[in-house]
């Protein structure tokens, strides 16, 4: 079959928060083909800057949008997903936003793949003989604004039948070493002593190695599973000294990858301990697998990074449905009610509590475009007087 | 001082070839403040991409645009521009292409910082007692399509007064051993042999360590001062096989950084020689200066990558102008006419061949409003029905 069309869409709520809620709106990626087959991504990014990927005019021979690129193209195996993709990238490489831009394409090229050989993503990814294991998954929700109500929201997790949940972000960093400790005290409060705590820290001591040890020391005496991205996202020498340092807790990040290259040097030079993959950000499934085959080569545990819809959802789970030994899944709580009315079948846990991948031919999960249309937010460009094509204006 | 206007400004030749002239097209800002003083900066970046980075809806707390955070933000000092810089950063850190859309507003910044402060750019970088050094300035252009066309090139650049040319891109990697070698003979014979010939192979090799350092042998022969760009950007793992195979002639690359970290990733991990460094896609003239930095530490060579107009080469050359040791400057040659007449007050060769930065206040050239009025395209966008402020649409 052949890509015929690429549309691009903005959605968001009508009020933006700025807060760390990444839910707010998102950008959607539609692939269509000469079958009547369609398949649909996500990126976790901003949606205007990644919609001018798609339509912007030529620069030079590596300035070339991405919808000229896919527009056209054979896609019957993973053969040639890998060739469109490669073209696509190859055009655009010296458009620094492209990985984030092209995340949503990459998904929508493996969902269009599976539902052309009629196999899930995973299947494809893994090969023969793989089959989906079930995930933990572990609630991911912000931190309250205080203690009592950080511990508030914990007990709601666990009441909601999670025996696993990170919290991240609102106050964290801000006020101090014990402001600090009474947030993940009250985490720990509200979700009790049998379950797996984490503690996301959103960049909080900049490039400082020294405090992040001691938050990871304090932070281990309330059972800590890890702390995440206690440092920025460049920092990757002042995360070499923190693995030095031997902190009391592992240390998980990644999620900011843009680039396989990032993800390997968090692993190679950063030194951390779980790598934290987000499909919709460092290019899609296929470089996210890359990483996790890369991690499992360096024994460093995987978990995807994922605070959108269950359309991210199930593009991060096809990442490591697979791999039996990566047992957590981040599964965001909550959001704005245009992430979690984006698709029609979520993934939701089961009876035991955990989370399998579909067996459904591509990502299993079907977008409401009901949804699409409720929260669309159309675009229009036009540069030197000519209107770009940005893709449907209506899905 | 404070910031009172952000403007950005995407011009662009009638017709873009699909080549590797990066001049066809470009994207500036243009930064207004109370007292009437404005400055200017240019990205090599996607016009259209860099510009929606200036104006897009937030979507959350990381993901504000540029032009909220730099307007009304004032500017006195140093300490002004690295808080404005770090804060516009900051609110953008999930926007991948924020560098290289930052870059045009980090190079305004220090235009305007040192029209406040009366003093050249290279002299508030690199402080009291810093004097501008010459710079013996390298012709750099693409190869003709055949050895002829490339010999006659050469000898061109030799007639101009060039004694150090660089030739890039065009055929080289795509026929053979043989082919390449011949392009390389002929931009020497052109050149004859008392000039210094450089040859930027322009990712040629992919991830092929092997090959580039056969070729590296092929070229040695013929007295090249180094091989740029062998293989891909992201490939530092081969980059770094590649400096174990301990090629004939030193490897340079790095000008696809689009971060700090990425230029560091090169010279700790990638094991180059030579660092090239685009203060138009790494963030602005403070970044690629901290590269200069860390590059004197680890005495790696520091050298501009430059392939826009004079403003961009101006700004190039401040990060290095008072680094007695950094003796190459990329110079650019030809280019489409918008880049040629972009500034009033180009750098010219002195009499000895040399360029020398200016002493004027700020980066020392003057935009000429007429060219940018000639180029200009002006983009609209609209988001949901509202008509985004992009800044002004005639200069």
């Amino acid at each position: 079959m052949k890509i015929t069309e690429v549309d691009a869409f903005y959605l968001a709520m009508p009020d933006i928060a700025a807060t760390a809620d990444g839910t707010q709106d998102t950008f959607l990626v539609r692939l269509r083909t000469d079958t009547g087959l369609e398949g649909w991504g996500e990126s976790d990014a901003s949606p205007l800057v990644s919609l001018a990927c798609y339509c912007c005019p030529p620069s030079h021979a590596n300035i070339v949008n991405l919808r000229s690129s896919l527009l056209g193209a054979p896609l019957d195996s993973v053969e040639d997903l890998r060739r469109v993709r490669g073209r696509a990238l190859r055009g655009a490489l010296d458009i620094q936003h492209v990985h984030h831009a092209f995340s949503a394409a990459d998904i929508a090229l493996w969902d269009l793949l599976g539902k052309r050989l009629d196999a899930p993503v995973w299947a494809l990814l893994d090969g023969d003989g793989a089959r989906a294991f079930p995930k933990r998954p572990y609630a991911s929700v912000l931190f309250g604004d205080t203690p009592r109500e950080t511990e508030a929201r914990a007990a709601q997790q666990r009441a909601a039948g999670f025996d696993a949940a990170k919290f991240g972000w609102g106050p964290i960093g801000r006020d101090g070493r014990a402001a600090d400790v009474a947030l993940v005290a009250a985490a720990r409060a509200g979700l009790s002593d049998d379950a797996l705590l984490l503690v996301d820290a959103g960049w909080a001591w900049g490039e400082d190695a020294a405090t992040a040890a001691q938050r990871a020391a304090d932070f281990a005496e309330h059972g800590v599973g890890w702390l995440e991205e206690p440092l920025l996202p460049e920092a990757i020498e002042a995360y070499r000294e923190l693995a030095a340092r031997m902190p009391a807790v592992p240390i998980a990040a990644g999620e900011s990858s843009g680039r396989f290259r990032d993800a390997q040097d968090f692993i190679a030079n950063g030194g951390v301990d779980t790598i934290q993959i987000d499909a919709g950000r460092i290019g899609g499934i296929t470089p996210a697998h890359a990483v996790r085959r890369l991690a499992e080569r360096s024994a460093t545990p995987y978990v995807n990074h994922t605070f959108k819809s269950h359309l991210s959802l199930a593009a991060a789970l096809h990442v490591f449905a697979a791999a039996e030994r990566c047992e957590l899944l981040e599964y965001v709580v909550g959001g704005a009610p245009l992430a979690q009315e984006l698709v029609r079948d979520p993934l939701e846990r089961r009876a035991d509590g955990t989370v399998v991948a579909p067996e459904r031919p591509g990502l299993g999960v079907t977008v409401d475009v009901e949804t699409v249309r409720r929260y669309l937010r159309p675009v229009r460009i036009s540069v030197g007087g000519r209107e770009l094509e940005v893709g449907d204006q209506q899905p």
